[in-house]
């Protein structure tokens, strides 16, 4: 695109055939770049796996990658509350590495249980950018931006129910963060968060990045 | 009133002279137990100062006290995140005093500094009720409830703007709580949260309430 | 959990396989203290039963319970305006007696039948909490609170239709009851309502429970 | 006008001169029928009263009416459920009289005090038609409703605050009423509770309707 | 019912089997007057004709009534302006029927062809209470309380879409008709709008009601 | 303006001093045409009449306008429910002059006296376009564009109280409206109807336009 | 119909069988004229095309035209942002050509994309008025109202998620256009800027229109 | 602070004299950087100017800053949409310098006038981070992320009326840009915009910034 991104199809609403036919329109069009599928139905993921046997589909993310992906620069660490935002968080993961970045997931640090919260606060601040998903009252971000002072970007989950339900508290919680500096994209934006945050991460000083992860959260060294 | 609550007087909407007048009435017809009146105007507060000598008069509260106050049974922390805060805050302790219980003050625990807030835990964990006040995004009962097993009643204050106007983040925040056992009261609602946790407390074992404080945070012996 | 609280598990979004999982995990790292699982699909509970054969597991509260129920203290009544809000009702049961606390229900006390409710008012006063669960307006908690002066939850139901769909009349009117003292969970949080009233009913004077039920309303002795 | 009603000036927005130049030309054209002006400023109502000396004004009910009452067919109950609810409820009772039906007050009968309400319950079955005035969480309609089988207005009132504030939870109780056959109007809107009550007063058996209140309570025979 | 009402069971959230159950236990108990079911399933509309040979089951207004109807007393026309809001329509029109009072129905006259409306305005004047019911903007009750000054209670329809999905634009359109005395009941609320006007017709002089409709339309005679 | 649009100023929140020079300074560049400002404070009008003799100041409508109004090609008729809604059919009013059609008033055709409006429908069918402005439920556009295949603009008004407060119910009404093809704009916005209906009236043959009123309704030869 | 618009069903909540029927006799009524029916179900596509040989089904604006389409007389050009917006922008076009105006799709323009519509400015400008779909945030109508002065209705979209989901985001933007003139219909709402679009072009002088498209985009000649 | 942040005072709802207290106290503790006040009123800065000599007030920003501004590292843009947004852009430039970051002004590039902004499209990709202030329809973020690939923070302001009062229309618009990565703050939150640019520009590669402007869009060299 005209910003320098990588080409991204919004698979939401598009049949598996459509899917496929952009994905490969695109990667011929950018050979050498990776091209991002999000958003996609279990239809849409299996069509992909078994039409483009070099696209990489990752059915937590809900995601396809078809061509190489960019070397990483800077480091983003992915955190999320609970095991509900695994998606979300994914969703991040993979759009960060796409968009050139480096990227570590660290899970299941919820405000309820502060205690594993702070025993990741290191590691935390050691990040050219975080990305932290929360859903139900959204707290996380509050909290860790009170913890760091690393650029933090808040992604609400329409993970919760009642006067919760599709993230109405969450969007609202990260808006109205009394920690300062905490900017935030829409309920379920794992894709925006990551392109804002590769943006960043790639911007700051060109150190090596750890191992990367692009998924569910094992290591990809 | 018929519950065994004492009586008390919501001093919204009310003149000056009905709130000194109603208050001179209750405790005549009560003169055994204190008479409560919240939600006092500036003027309603100089006027029940001038006109009953011995009225307890709280201006951060905005609270009136008439008659002497029961003797504390169990011990209710109310805990606010920041200075903001601090009328609610102070509308709940006067409540629960009135309520019969014993009250202590933890203030400026909010969740962007969440190190005073670790050092103030076994503090927290040692009361028979908590009553947590916030505004903005309302977070900080969801990290108190992860912390301790005590009873504990949300309170979210107004204290906002924008999309956070009026409490709404707040309230949302609070109802949404990832943390088990978190209950709300309206927005404001200090008096309603009181009466809660000043019954909680004294259905508790009755051992010694420690110094009790009723108004901005000192302690009255 | 830190809380001193047993571990719970929440199952919306969980596949059979995961609660069943979850459950005897925590079971054998808890054996002496009962495990809980709410909001199970109808296809979990099955799954639950079918392979956790000591499991109580309850349809209309939607729980699976593992382990020995630990001895009730204290003692919280439960009451509930129609039939509709049984399955809340249900659910704030079970956990009420999970967390240590013995538990009655009072049902099809609605306001629209004004005269079975104060039928009914003695046995509400003699509790040492309670759980009130209404959906459409949402005016039983006042009404109770209004009654007699023990600790009282109220649960807004999504019970409704028009613009009271998913529960919002409810969980406005109980924040914004004109009786005293009433505390309020998100709307269907029976879970979070037993929670808070356990603590509360053990904390009081550790009288001998009454007979004790755990579903539908049949008591358990 | 052509539906039959007495003429009714909206006063909210229009200077004193105004409401006084249409009162008197309204008079003036209609001079058997009495007309109402409602939702007058402090101001209105003193220019009213210093120039239309005939006018009857009130200043609970922020009304004026100039011209003979109608003599009253059938009999409506106006029930209050706080004395914040007070100039709503007188507003009704005027439109009540001016619109030809006998109107009679009940006060201070909050659901937060049920026993008051019980003690009047056959007073309420003795109308014509009731219309009950409530704000906060608006559950008098409910509770009234559940009692006697009389055809039933519930006029929400902006008294609340928080989550409350502007009469919302008090309109969403009563559209949602557990009780069969509760009608509801506006926020605030005495007045269209009024014309509606005694259209439905007038048509019911043309009883002698007893003593009749036009203001505060006091009777006026 | 305490209230003089008929019995009435709301089927939604009810089984086939439960609502059989429940209707032939209360005709039991109420042999001389007629049991009313509304919000039935299709399942349980087949359900009740296949059980209970006596029972009347209209299909477009989802009810269902076991016993005989009582003498029409009054006479309520039913007016809807468009053919989606037939089935609350319909529901009202039964529910008049079943407590006790005549009913019409007028079809089809929304505000976008007035001249359909104005040229039944004589039938819409002739009535003890109109019940009109309209979607999308809700606007019908304002124009139909313009021509006549008969008791009119609106009903709001959830027929729309977009900003107006759910009803809410036609709710807040009646709850702020600028047509005095227009009273309002919740989205798709046929119900409790017959109850009133049932209520209202009843105790209008009881003149002999014309030709009776209870289902679509077609006259009863 | 790029569009062929004359130079508007909107007055909200300019200081009466800012506004003179504003206007002064686009006069100077635009001497053949008329430059209009919007939303003045009544100080800002005061200052206008006071600096700028050859403005044209209406204190209705709170405008000014400086330098010749073009010849009027085309008719819009801005069409008014109440006179609460008489300054923003004002402010319409003058948008349309100064944006080159010529306008006519037709005041208080509100849609609770449907026989005023019926009356006027023929002048209603002869313009090239409708401005329908109206507050409480918004009903009027409805009703006009059922009777006259007119491109049509609704404009919502903020009149209203409780539950319309804010032209909420006036916006949905219009935006819901079962009758085809009327399109809306912002509450209050007399402006953004003015200048759409200008270009629509300009654009339709170019008769010859009757008498035009620029301000409260007095003909303007 | 009296606004001497063709006859048009709203086949939402229609049967196949039920539309069939209709389109039927109203082509019977008005066989000089095109009768159009939209918001068809997939089965009623179906069931139109089986059973109506002449009618012309457009699968992706969900229509069927009846009869033959007018001469066009002006053009409208149906501008969208994304390609999920098609199906809204395929409504009005086939709602313009029915109702007498010429039509022209200019796809595929959104904001995030500028150099494409800068590209098209001057086939926007040479259109008797633009219909403008977009979803999202609705952003489009503002840019275009900002390049050209031709009169230019907004069409929000549902497409969106979280925050905007339902189209809220897109009709509030639209709304709140700070460009002038831009005026806007519901969410969806193809079918209303597409009857007030044709009336406005109609109006225009009558050139000669281009090839004129009805369908996905594909010029008819 | 613990992130390494400058301390900052929340001016809203403090005193003239608490507000100078603080930025005294805070000065002496932190005498090499600079400390800055939010949210002053007008009384609060003439207070600020009249005490402390050496404090930079800024007026139109609403701020105060005691202390030497750190070096500046990066450059930050900061584009306004309107002059009524500049009070917001010019909260964000200050914090911006005072967290360590160059600034530059862009203002008065809103979408309706498009050509101004791509006139400046240049010096927009020539940043580190970009801040974009809009009110009313908030469009501007998505059309600047379109067309360059800098980290970009959206600030919706309150600027709008009607159904835009409060910034409502603005921040959903931005949450729900088509744009990819664009960020958002709370509604007039131009401080939280400013902490995260600052420190996203400190991050990016340390260039010399250009000349440097802290207030209304002067230079200071
Ligand atoms: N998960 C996502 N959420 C929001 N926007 C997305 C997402 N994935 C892709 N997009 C945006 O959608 C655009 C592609 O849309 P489309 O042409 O409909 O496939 C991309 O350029 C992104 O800006
Ligand atoms: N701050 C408060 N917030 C909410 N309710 C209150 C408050 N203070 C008093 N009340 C309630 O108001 C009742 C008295 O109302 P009133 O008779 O109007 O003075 C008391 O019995 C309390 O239930
Ligand atoms: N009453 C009004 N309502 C909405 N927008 C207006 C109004 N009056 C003027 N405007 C718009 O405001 C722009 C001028 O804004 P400004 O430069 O702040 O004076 C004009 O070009 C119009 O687009
Ligand atoms: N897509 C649409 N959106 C909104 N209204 C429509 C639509 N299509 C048709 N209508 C309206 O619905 C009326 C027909 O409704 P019906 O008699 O229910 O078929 C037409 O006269 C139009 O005013
Ligand atoms: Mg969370
Ligand atoms: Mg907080
Ligand atoms: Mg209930
Ligand atoms: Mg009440
Ligand atoms: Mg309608
Ligand atoms: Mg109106
Ligand atoms: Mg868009
Ligand atoms: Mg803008």
């Amino acid at each position: 695109a005209r910003t320098g991104d990588p080409e991204v199809v919004f698979g939401s609403g598009k049949t598996p055939e459509q899917v496929v036919e952009i994905l490969r329109t695109l990667h011929a069009a950018h050979p050498d770049t990776a091209v991002l599928a999000t958003r996609l139905s279990p239809e849409a993921l299996d069509h992909v796996a078994a039409e483009l046997a070099d696209a990489d589909v990752d059915r937590v993310a809900r995601t396809a990658v078809l061509g190489a992906l960019p070397a990483p620069r800077g480091l983003v660490r992915v955190v999320a509350a609970g095991t509900s935002d695994g998606p979300v968080a994914a969703e991040a993961a993979v759009t960060i590495r796409v968009h050139g970045a480096g990227v570590e997931r660290v899970d299941d640090v919820g405000v309820a249980g502060i205690h594993r919260l702070m025993a990741v606060a290191d590691r935390l601040a050691d990040a050219d950018c975080l990305v932290v998903v929360a859903g139900m009252e959204g707290a996380l971000p509050s909290v860790v931006a009170g913890l760091v002072g690393v650029p933090l970007v808040g992604v609400p989950t329409s993970v919760g129910y009642g006067t919760g339900a599709g993230g109405l508290a969450a969007v609202l919680s990260m808006l109205n963060s009394c920690a300062p500096g905490v900017v935030v994209v829409n309920v379920d934006n794992g894709y925006g968060a990551g392109v804002h945050a590769a943006r960043v991460a790639r911007a700051a000083a060109p150190r090596e990045a750890g191992p990367v992860v692009t998924g569910r959260g094992e290591a990809s060294p």
